[in-house]
């Protein structure tokens, strides 16, 4: 044995497979993150709530801690309780009845569903802006992404919506080869704020079909669809079921972001070998915070849990809009989730300001982010994170607000934002 | 579109990784799951609890759900009270001051370490019987199991321990290649019991050095070593922290398996990775369940909680292994983990006993473990489940015990296993 001083640092090489999907690249939430801000920073970056889970949510979790067996493993699939209530809850919403042992599954991500179907350099089609999570399920299981993007609004459009940002589906065609395996929706979208329409949502499914794709639908903002938009799920679409997984999240819908638990809706033959792949990753989603998510589903349309929520949101993303159309800053309206991008190309910071190397190293919008949020006192997430390198570009005139936050600190925040004015072209 | 009525099951074929490392066969504890056995049965098959955590334990998430940011998304490296409560408690039985930043990562189970070393055909050495989990940890990732045995008492010992189950040093130098890239440790041995040597581990330290190895030492039952045999942690061994990441578990340490909070100990060169993979395969573990591991290591001391529950787990050990001496069954007294492995060859049942096909397409130890649940009413897990397929028959002689129930169920169980008599050679 070597008894001689040496650097022990990367004495055993890591996977290459870290090289790939930026992830050992410092992520934006760790530049933008509370510990390298001002203190009193208000942050619009992460986008979850500073309030806490409904008590009446909260209460099925604590009535599991004082129990036995929601204390320790449940099945795989997840436990029972909380399978029969998202069929109850979900089944109308898709027009079947539901089986609670083969067509829904409990999970803690969409990670299982590529560990279950990509083979080594299999394609996935994501549109850009992404959400960051996909790009290292794909690669970490052997996959390439392919991207598409979202067109931005056009420029001279004063009061843009999220509706705004289009896909052009012959680029979706143009994006397929043999070895296309996955595409992936994500409606309500994160972070541009997008319903897709019954249209759009067609034109991917015809293309699905017609290249025999499987269909991962992440609809973890289902819960919150503004302005009667009419959220149109893929599985709906005739011929869809058997090759769509539909994602949910409980922390999504309560307002318990760090619970960990999700589920995926989908046919037996996606089910399944999603389940053989989350049962040898994670074995099992934790007991008690599924027996939370089962008590709110249980209650939620007696109490019109959701239209409230929704309604208070409507509200939150008020505060925000309200003060951009003062200041005259174009932004996207979004028709669903808690995110509004507002367009930073306008904002004028010294280029000798003091950025820190972490900042420089990125996308432009990086600097405004930053500059904002140590000037204004309001941080935010820059938006060239949501694309590959390449197309980065594209992302870098907006900013992500995350308006998952109480009535308060928005209203503060949109004070200090009153004083961008001063930097605006 | 096509509107023909055809199977769309297996529409989109499911990756190959899941032929390999058993991940589509029906699991051991599907087959002697509590559905497939008379109600009555007592499980004795799978380890977890019938009891609850502590009062004390939960505590600390019933206040986590009734505040805020414990609701939400934690840090991917675990809420900081945990990672400082890890740093307090494992500090002195690491001999050095653990730092929270980079030497202690929250996840839950150690797949991520496969995610973040394996380089496809890389192989990882595994000593048989293992936890079946490790096996599509490795094959998941690319990597190749090698399997080195324990090997099983002699057979004219009366009264075996744990530790008379011993590995062969050359049987691990033989199995090292070039390829090979991680060793898999666990002590206390599931499901063996054996508390691995200060001997045996210098034995294996000395190979992990010589061929540049990381070891991944699961030592999720640390707390539950018996009869005043010492816990080693290789980790500790002169020149192996560099390459050793240790895994613990709250599920163990306070009966409350189904919380999926674990952690993992080692340097920043294995963590830094690690956490790299372990944000982009969950992001985080659940935040409530966190704050109550902590406040768990936070009071374990003060109230001698590891010291009070080994000697619980030692009495119910007792109850059984008293009934297989009254029996004159032959079983390995195990020093650690709250399992017991009993020789089951000289259980008779008859031939054309009415097996289901999923008991008699496996190991022969699947038969005699049906046999005892069904007509004894206590059911266990057979052994070979632990082998690789070439491997199974060492394992077929044994049946695993779980004692991690309540005296009473353990008291009754015992009182049913006195009718193995009239089956006995």
């Amino acid at each position: 044995m070597t008894t001689e001083k040496t650097d022990r640092s990367n004495l055993i090489p890591f996977s290459s497979r870290l090289r790939e999907g930026r992830a050992l690249a410092q992520d934006v939430w760790s530049i933008f993150n509370a510990a390298n801000l001002p203190a009193d920073c208000i942050n619009l970056g992460q986008g979850y709530m500073n309030f806490a889970p409904p008590k009446w949510v909260t209460q099925g979790a604590e009535e599991a801690l004082q129990s036995v067996a929601p204390n320790h493993y449940s099945h795989p699939k997840g436990r029972i309780r909380l399978r029969e209530a998202l069929s109850n809850f979900y089944s109308p919403r898709f027009g079947r009845k539901l089986d609670v042992d083969s067509e829904i599954l409990v999970t803690s991500g969409q990670y299982s569903v590529f560990t279950a179907f990509l083979e080594q350099g299999d394609e996935v089609i994501m549109f850009e802006p992404f959400f960051d999570q996909y790009l290292p399920s794909v690669t970490f299981n052997g996959g390439k992404p392919v991207y598409v993007p979202l067109h931005p609004p056009s420029k001279d459009k004063a009061h843009p919506s999220s509706g705004d940002w289009t896909i052009d589906i012959k680029e979706v065609r143009a994006a397929i080869t043999p070895r296309t395996k996955i595409i992936i929706v994500n409606t309500p979208h994160n972070p541009v704020g997008k319903v897709f329409t019954r249209k759009e949502l067609e034109d991917i499914a015809a293309v699905a079909e017609e290249f025999n794709l499987l269909v991962m639908s992440d609809e973890v903002y289902d819960c919150l669809v503004f302005d009667n938009n009419e959220h149109v799920r893929i599985a709906n679409l005739p011929g869809m079921w058997d090759r769509t997984v539909t994602v949910g999240s409980a922390g999504k819908a309560f307002a318990a972001t760090g619970w960990r638990v999700g589920w995926l809706i989908g046919p037996p033959s996606i089910l399944t070998p999603t389940l053989a792949a989350t049962t040898r990753i994670v074995f099992c989603t934790n007991s008690p915070l599924q027996e939370a998510a089962a008590c709110g589903l249980e209650q939620a349309e007696e109490r019109k849990f959701f239209e409230t929520q929704r309604d208070e949101y409507a509200e939150r993303r008020a505060i925000l809009t309200n003060v951009f159309d003062e200041l005259g800053m174009v932004y996207s309206m979004p028709e669903g989730t808690y995110f509004v991008l507002l367009d930073i190309s306008g904002v004028q910071f010294p280029e000798d300001y003091p950025f820190p190397p972490s900042v420089l190293g990125r996308g432009r919008d990086f600097r405004p982010c930053w500059f904002i949020a140590l000037e204004v006192g309001v941080s935010t997430i820059p938006v060239s994170e949501f694309y590959c390198e390449e197309h980065a570009n594209i992302g870098e005139a907006y900013a992500r607000f995350a308006f998952c936050k109480d009535v308060d600190t928005l209203k503060r925040a949109a004070d200090r934002l009153k004083n961008l004015k001063k930097y605006l072209k």
